[in-house]
C-alpha cells in the first residue's frame, strides 16, 4: 500500500478499498469544486398509490431492494448500545448468502461484537464508521478483510451528500413510522430521541427501508424521516433497548480529579467572559463534562445568565436548564438519556437537529462554528495541541470521532482530560492517531493544569489575572512524563493499514496501522 | 413554431424557451430515467464562522450572487396579494440594468401588474408560474416576450428537482430569520404561515437569498428553510401586507346555487361511504369549497365521525375542525387566513407541508394520492371530465394550476362548479385548456345534477339509491347548452404559443395560444 505524507505530517495511503483518496491539505484548505451526489429520480407511479409500503419482513425487503454482493448497507446508532436490529439484519444478509457487504454505521457499539463472524467469514468486507470497542480491536489486530474508514458525524453527512461513499441500502430503526415511512424517534417503546443520524441516508441512498415496532396510521408526527424518500416499510416486534441508551459515559463522574477538572473548565469560561448573556455552548458525553455543566450552572444562575442555546447531546442535566430558563433552546444532535427524549417529544423549545445542520462541513456554513464554546473530550493530547479521540497509547481503535471534528470549529474549543489514566500519560509529545489539527484546540484542561493554545492571545490575554494554574503543555507534559516515565510506543505492521481518520472535508488526516503481535 | 398532437390529442411544441420539451404521454405512462439536479458543492470555508450572513440591502445580495443576464430569479407567493418584495427585487433588477431574466415564481398575484412594465421593456424575458390576472392577461394577447410555463405546485418542486428548471438566485421572503438564513413563516408582523414553497429552490438554487422584515437572534426556531442552504440574508422594513393572505376566494359563498352544489358535495361524500371514522380530505379555496366543509362537518358532528387528517389551505373554518377535535391533524400545504397562521403557530398537529411531501410526483409518492377526497373547482369541464383551471371560455389565461392537477391523485376528486357562468357553460363539449385529463376526474358536482366518471363503477354502484340528481355528464352539459347556447369559440393564432401547461410528470400537457385582436 503506497503511503505519502500529507499537510499534517502524517503517513496516508492514495487508495483506500479500491477508492483514491485526497491527502489532508491544512485545515480549511482543501476546496471541493464537483457536484453533490446525484440520486435517480423515482416515479409515484411506482409506489403504491395508497401509500402503503409495509412488506412483509426484513428479507423481503432486503430481496426487494435486490441486496447483493458487495453493496453497501447502512445502519444508525440512535439505540446505542441497546441496537437489536443490526445484528438482526446481518443474520439475514448473511441467511441469504451475500458477501462482501462495506456496513455503513453511524456508529458501532459493543453490541456489535456479534458481528465479528460477519467480517471474518466475508459477509461484511469492512465497516465505514466508527467501531467502538470489539470491532475496534478486531480491526486493530489486522482481521477486517477491508480497510475500515473513520468520518466524524459531519464528514458521514459530507461523504454521502458528496458522492464519495454511495449507499446502496439504508436501513433504518425508527422508534414510530408510518406505512408511507415517515418516521420519527420521539415516540414509541423505543424512543431514543431524534433519528437524523439517518437523514443523509433516506435522501441519497438507492433504497430505504424502515423498520419500526411502533407502526401508527399515517400520519406520523414529527416526520423527523420523510416517507417520500422511502421505498419500503418492515414491522418488527422488538427494534432493541431504548434504556441502553444511556451509556457509562453520560454519568456524571465521582472521581476528585475528573471534578476538579470540570471545575476549572466552569471557571475558565467564566473568567474568559465567554459566559454571558446569550452565549452557548455544547458538552460533550463523557462524565467530566456532565460535571461541567452541573459547575457552570451555578455560576450562571449566581450571576444571573442565560444562555441562548446549548448543544447536546442532550441529557437530563441540559434539560434541567432549559426547564429551569436557564437557556432559550436546546439544539440537540442526539438524545443520551430518556430525559432528553421526554424533552424532545413534549418542549418544541428543545429542537432536534442533523449533521446537516450541525456539523456538515460541504454545506452553506453549519451550527457548529457558531457555538460559543465545546467541551469535549480526548484520549491523547500532544504538545503541539494534536489531539486524538480514535485510539488509545497501546495502538488500539477503540472510539469513534462523533460529532469531535465538527465541534472543534467552536469559537473555544476546550479539551477536558486527565493528564494520564492508568499510569499512561495523555499529554504527550505526539499523538498516537491524529483526529484534530491543533491549530483548532484552543484549551487543554488538566487536574495538573490549563494550557491554552499560543495561537489564542485572546484568550491568554483575558485569563492573565486569573487564579487557574494556567501553564504551557510541555509543563503539563513534562511532569506527567516525570510521574509516569515514558511508555513503550506499540510496535506496527507500517506495510498495512487497517483504517483511516478522514477530516471534516473527506480529506484522509491520518492512518491506523495493524499492531504487532506480542 | 413545431406543434405536435401528445396522448391527449393537444396541440404541444417541441422546444419552448429553447429547451426540448417531452410531450404528454399519457396519465403514468412516462417514467424518468435520469438523475436529479446536481447542486455544486459549498464549503463552510467559504461562508462566515460566526454564521452572520446579513448584507446590507438586497442590491448588494443581488451582486454578490453575480446576477446577470439571462439568469432564473425565482420568488415565492406565500404573502399571495399582499405580496410587497417581488416588486422591490424586480425595481432593482431593472435599475443594475439586467435583462432578461426567466422569473420563476411558485405564483403570481394581481399586485404584480407593476411588473408588466418590466415584462415589456425587457428586463423579464418571460414568466414561468401561475400568472393570475393582470400577468395571464398580458400573455394571452402574445405580449410578453418568451412562452409562459405553467405547472403544478407539484410540478413546480419536479422541474428543479429534476434539473429541468435550474434556478440562479432564489429570493425567499421570510416572516423571521435569522442572520444565518433559518427562516419561518409563522412569526412575525408579516407572518403568513409556512413557506415551503421556497423549499426547493433553497435545496436546488446556485444562490439562496433570505429577505425578513423580522430578523431575530440565532436560532430561529422553527426552521422551516434551514439556513445551511441560505447565502445571503437581507432585512428590510416590510415584506408586503399578511392580511392580503386572504383573497377574495377564502370566503364562504353566499350564492344559493354554490350552497346547494356544497350540500350535495357533503351528502355525496356521506353516501358514498367516504366520510367514515379516520377518513382524509382536502378542500380548495374556493369559496363553494369552504362551505362544503361547513355542511361536512355538520354530519361529521352528527355521525360522531372524525378525520384522521385534513389537508389545507388552511383556513378558520379547517382551524375550528382540529380545535373541535373532528380532526387529529391538518397537514397544511398553504395558509389562507390569519387563523390558520396563529393554528399553525401554536399547534403542534397543524403541520406544516411542503410541495416535495404533499405533491412531487418525481418522488417516492407522495400525500396527495393518500387523500381519500379532495374537492376542487374548474373553470370548464367537457363531456369526457377533462377539465380546465387556468383558462376562462373566451381564450384569457387569468389563473394558475396551484395544487389542483395533484390533487386530482386523491382517492376521490370532485369538481364542485356551478354548471354556467355569468350565462358562459361551465360544463362543455371541449375544454379551452386541457389541466386535468378526464379519467382522472371522478366526480363533477353542479347545481343542475351530478356526474360521475364512468370508470368509477364502484362510485356509481355506493350511489345507485342516493336521492342525489345523479346524470351523466353529456345530459348536464346538453341542459346548459340549451339554457345559455353554445358561446362563439375564441379565435386563435395557432402559429403562437403564448404558454404551455405542465403535467405532474414535466410533459407537455397543453398549450395556450395568442388571442387574435377582436
Amino acid at each position: 500500500m503506497k503511503l505519502i505524507k500529507n499537510a499534517a505530517g502524517r503517513l496516508v495511503p492514495f487508495v483506500v478499498n479500491g477508492q483514491r483518496q485526497i491527502p489532508f491539505k491544512g485545515v480549511n484548505k482543501y476546496k471541493p469544486d464537483g457536484v453533490k451526489a446525484k440520486p435517480k429520480i423515482s416515479s409515484c407511479k411506482d409506489y403504491p398509490e395508497d401509500g402503503n409500503k409495509v412488506v412483509r419482513n426484513l428479507k423481503e425487503a432486503l430481496k426487494k431492494a435486490g441486496i447483493k454482493n458487495g453493496m453497501t448497507i447502512s445502519t444508525h446508532h440512535h439505540l446505542r448500545d441497546g441496537d437489536a436490529l443490526t445484528n438482526y439484519l446481518f443474520d439475514i444478509v448473511h441467511e441469504l448468502g451475500i458477501k462482501n457487504i462495506r456496513w455503513f454505521p453511524s456508529a458501532s457499539f459493543p453490541v456489535h461484537e456479534h458481528l465479528i463472524k460477519y467480517l471474518e467469514d466475508g459477509t461484511i468486507h469492512h465497516i465505514e464508521g466508527s467501531m467502538n470497542g470489539p470491532l475496534g480491536r478486531f480491526t486493530s489486530e489486522g482481521k477486517m478483510k477491508g480497510v475500515g474508514v473513520l468520518r466524524s458525524h459531519g464528514g458521514r453527512y459530507q461523504a454521502v451528500q458528496d458522492g464519495e461513499a454511495h449507499i446502496d441500502i439504508a436501513v433504518i430503526a425508527a422508534p414510530t413510522a408510518d406505512s408511507f415511512g415517515n418516521a420519527n424517534g420521539v415516540t414509541g417503546k423505543s424512543a431514543s430521541g431524534l433519528i437524523g443520524f439517518a437523514l443523509v441516508d433516506s435522501e441519497y441512498a438507492g433504497k430505504v427501508i424502515v423498520v419500526t415496532d411502533n407502526l401508527v396510521p399515517f400520519p406520523c408526527v414529527p416526520w423527523q424521516i420523510q416517507g417520500n424518500n422511502v421505498d419500503y416499510v418492515v414491522q418488527v416486534d422488538s427494534l432493541g433497548d431504548s434504556t441502553k441508551i444511556v451509556s457509562g459515559t453520560t454519568e456524571v463522574t465521582k472521581s476528585p480529579d475528573r471534578l476538579l477538572i470540570a471545575e476549572y473548565v466552569a471557571q475558565f469560561i467564566d473568567e474568559a467572559g465567554i459566559m454571558k448573556n446569550g452565549f452557548s455552548f455544547q458538552a460533550g458525553s463523557g462524565g467530566t463534562n456532565l460535571a461541567f455543566v452541573l459547575y457552570l450552572k451555578e455560576r450562571m444562575k449566581a450571576k444571573g445568565i442565560k444562555a441562548r442555546f446549548v448543544r447536546g447531546g442532550s441529557t437530563k442535566y441540559l434539560v434541567q436548564l432549559l426547564e429551569e430558563g436557564l437557556t432559550d433552546y436546546i439544539l440537540d444532535g442526539q438524545t443520551f438519556d430518556l430525559e432528553g427524549v421526554r424533552s424532545m417529544r413534549e418542549n418544541p423549545n428543545h429542537v432536534n437537529t442533523s449533521p446537516f445542520i450541525s456539523y456538515n462541513f460541504h454545506g452553506k456554513g453549519n451550527f457548529a462554528s457558531m457555538v460559543d464554546v465545546a467541551v469535549l473530550g480526548a484520549t491523547e493530547v500532544d504538545v503541539k495541541f494534536n489531539a486524538n479521540v480514535v485510539s488509545h497509547s497501546d495502538g488500539y481503535l477503540l472510539h469513534g470521532i462523533g460529532g469531535w471534528q465538527n465541534c472543534l470549529y467552536s469559537k473555544c474549543s476546550i479539551l477536558a482530560i486527565p493528564s494520564f489514566r492508568d499510569r499512561i500519560p495523555v499529554i504527550i509529545d505526539e499523538v498516537t492517531t491524529l483526529c484534530g489539527p491543533g491549530e483548532l484546540v484552543d484549551v487543554v484542561v488538566t487536574e495538573r493544569g490549563i494550557a491554552i493554545n499560543p495561537l489564542r492571545k485572546d484568550l491568554i490575554k483575558s485569563m492573565a489575572k486569573s487564579s487557574l494554574p494556567i501553564k504551557s503543555i510541555k509543563e503539563i507534559s513534562d511532569e506527567v512524563y516525570s510521574i509516569c516515565g515514558k511508555p513503550t510506543k506499540p510496535k506496527y505492521d507500517l506495510s498495512k493499514v487497517v483504517a483511516i481518520v478522514k477530516w471534516v472535508d473527506g480529506t484522509v488526516l491520518d492512518s491506523v496501522f495493524k499492531l504487532k503481535s506480542k
